[in-house]
């Protein structure tokens, strides 16, 4: 019987934990049991929620009230009981039970027959790269900084500038929405002239992300309009619209483009370390199972930090075995050329190295900063220190000096 | 000029805080100010975020980190920045921002250039008794029961014990989806002949809210259809969707049908002191803003429980003074008839009282309960004491006694 379990953080006295177990496991499936005649429970068998797991760690107290310990428990769905999207799943499994007190949705594990219903991306790291015919690298990505109220004409430059510093992606900031200085198809015309240029005169080939916004029912036809306008990949803040949107953009072949999901708002349902949902399962496992190519998320360098273990758990998720392609996992924030072998550690070749102020802040302005970050990957690479690296490299001995 | 102001919660030490909002301020907006050339600033003021107000609680010491205290600041965003929907704002004022730290979203306050973009209740209050044709009393609601795996039979037979009771509404459970047994269709088609039957025999009318699930992209039309099939009303899980889709579905004269906001999911970002959105924002405002004609939130009362004043705030949202419509309060769970007094008292007259247990768990079924519901009701409007209405309506006396 096809289903998934749920994994749960709870709080409460030693001992306690499997009765509320029980509790949730009724109570979100088929109501309740052992009063139900006997013919009432074998047909509704097939519906009952069961408890698989109940650990309790007894030397995790709660911080603030230390007769209670953590603990966690698996509780098992049949996916009978709903239809196979997110948002039903989501109810089912975390619906009312997000506003009952301190408990937490650690994971969720799908069965292959549920796991076949969902996209998964479209393209995953192996299209992605094979867009831009690199393989063998982390890619380099960098973000448009300071673009609120200016001109396409501005758009533009700072466009080429980071193209020209050889990164292999260029994003728009996420709070750039559809404006009469910057129009949504305006930005990916103007965009992928900038770009045709770069190329005939550098022979890099840069793809770019533009933001796609709007009123959700009008995303789909925009991501159409996008791909015959040429668009390279879609930016996307799916935490403001929903998992499923994100989905049904990622299962539409004639939208078809590569999507970049940004976990804007998503902090206010995974910074608790009480309520809500483990940043690996929002921004790992049901982002991919939705279906992006990438997922942004808080490095664990920068100040806006994710703690470390949470991100690199977030970033196995993108990537682990799975019928599913494989996301990109996209550490933000606090990312310098100096922390290139610590990302090649961290996330492997399989990531991208995303920068902002660490490519615009550069001495010698974004093309210096894309540069220093090539640089610094091709240091490692080759199996040298960064140090030597940067006495051949100016960009790179710059960036070093300035940001460690 | 038009916008909006978000109010936040931030921890920090004391007269760290101008400069900590001065830094969101920009940071989501035109992201850097004083080192721009005079003739930037100059273009860029329109669209650059102020600091409209910081406010230390010296008092209120971080419960973890003593040496911190609890501010409020309120930031004014230019509604040039965003387009008027809300995935565009909630990204702005919250997207990169709910990552950073111990920071909660409380407030967002409109302009009424800003607010006009959006629909509010298509119903409201007001449309709604005019439906029903009640309008001196509080509304009395129901809520199917252990429904999972039923049949249509099954279902059809607590919806007219429940409609026998005089309840007002009826709504399905939130986790009930679209299933073989028991169809998104085929349960608003025999509800209405079962809620038709109980009229033509009692003279009562019994509103049916049908729960709208599945594909996002599919819910208007599901929508339009159910309103074709004679729905009453469509009970909808906006959080796992997103508040764009809830608006969306207001703003469709083709549905034309009430909704009804569920909390489901919310929980995992409103239950935290520390981080996500406040609960009267997120289940008041924004809900009413999007077009809700009932939100369903955890009353102050039961088990799981929202803080009183925090439900008392949510509740004021839904109907304070505005251009737009009221939106039916619905605090839930926990309510027994003992509580209608109570109920009255905190949420008043324009309010609904929805039980499960409360009435399920009758000892005369759900019709006694929903008598019991609605005697209590009368109790309290003609001015007289449960105990005194007890003493001559069997079925408030039996809730008393079992409840208190
Ligand atoms: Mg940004
Ligand atoms: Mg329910």
């Amino acid at each position: 019987m096809s289903g998934l379990t749920a994994r749960y953080q709870l709080y409460g006295r030693p001992g306690s934990f499997g009765k509320k177990a029980e509790g949730i496991a009724l109570g979100l499936t088929v109501g309740s049991w052992t009063d139900l005649p006997q013919l009432e429970q074998e047909q509704l068998k097939q519906h009952k929620g069961t408890v698989e797991s109940v650990t309790e760690f007894g030397d995790s107290p709660h911080p603030l009230k230390p007769e209670l310990i953590r603990a966690e428990v698996e509780i098992r769905y049949p996916a009978a009981n709903f239809s196979a999207d997110l948002p039903a799943i989501l109810t089912t499994v975390f619906g009312k039970l997000s506003l009952d007190g301190e408990v937490k949705l650690l994971d969720l594990i799908f069965d292959e027959e549920l796991l076949a219903r969902f996209p998964g991306p479209r393209f995953g790291i192996e299209g992605i790269r094979e867009k831009l015919g690199v393989h063998d690298r982390p890619l380099v990505m960098s973000i448009f900084k300071g673009v609120i109220g200016r001109d396409l004409g501005y758009l533009a430059d700072q466009l080429r500038q980071q193209a020209l510093g050889g990164v292999d992606l260029v994003k728009d900031d996420e709070i750039l929405f559809d404006n009469p200085q910057t129009p949504f198809e305006e930005r990916i015309v103007r965009g992928k002239e900038v770009l045709e240029q770069v190329y005939k005169e550098t022979g890099h080939r840069t793809l770019y992300a533009a933001n796609l916004t709007g009123r959700t029912s009008g995303l789909r036809d925009k991501a159409r309009k996008a791909r015959e306008l040429g668009a390279d990949a879609l930016l996307f803040n799916v935490h403001a619209y929903g998992l499923d949107v994100l989905q049904e953009l990622a299962e539409d072949a004639e939208v078809g483009l590569p999507l970049m999901a940004h976990p804007a708002f998503s902090g206010a349902f995974t910074s608790s370390p009480f309520y809500g949902v483990a940043t690996e399962l929002a921004l790992g496992k049901l982002t991919r199972i939705a279906g992006a190519d990438f997922s942004l998320f808080p490095s664990p360098y920068g100040s806006v930090a994710l703690e470390k273990n949470a991100a690199l758990a977030l970033g196995r998720e993108l990537v682990s075995d799975s019928p599913l392609k494989r996301t990109f996992p996209v550490p933000s924030a606090g990312i310098h050329p100096g922390l290139v072998p610590l990302l090649f550690e961290d996330f492997g070749t399989d990531s991208i190295i995303n920068a902002g102020g660490g490519v615009h802040g550069h001495p010698d302005g974004a093309a210096g900063g894309g540069r220093a970050f090539r640089q610094a990957v091709d240091a490692v690479l080759a199996g040298t220190s960064l140090e030597e690296a940067a006495a051949s490299h100016d960009e790179l001995k710059t960036a070093l000096k300035l940001w460690g």
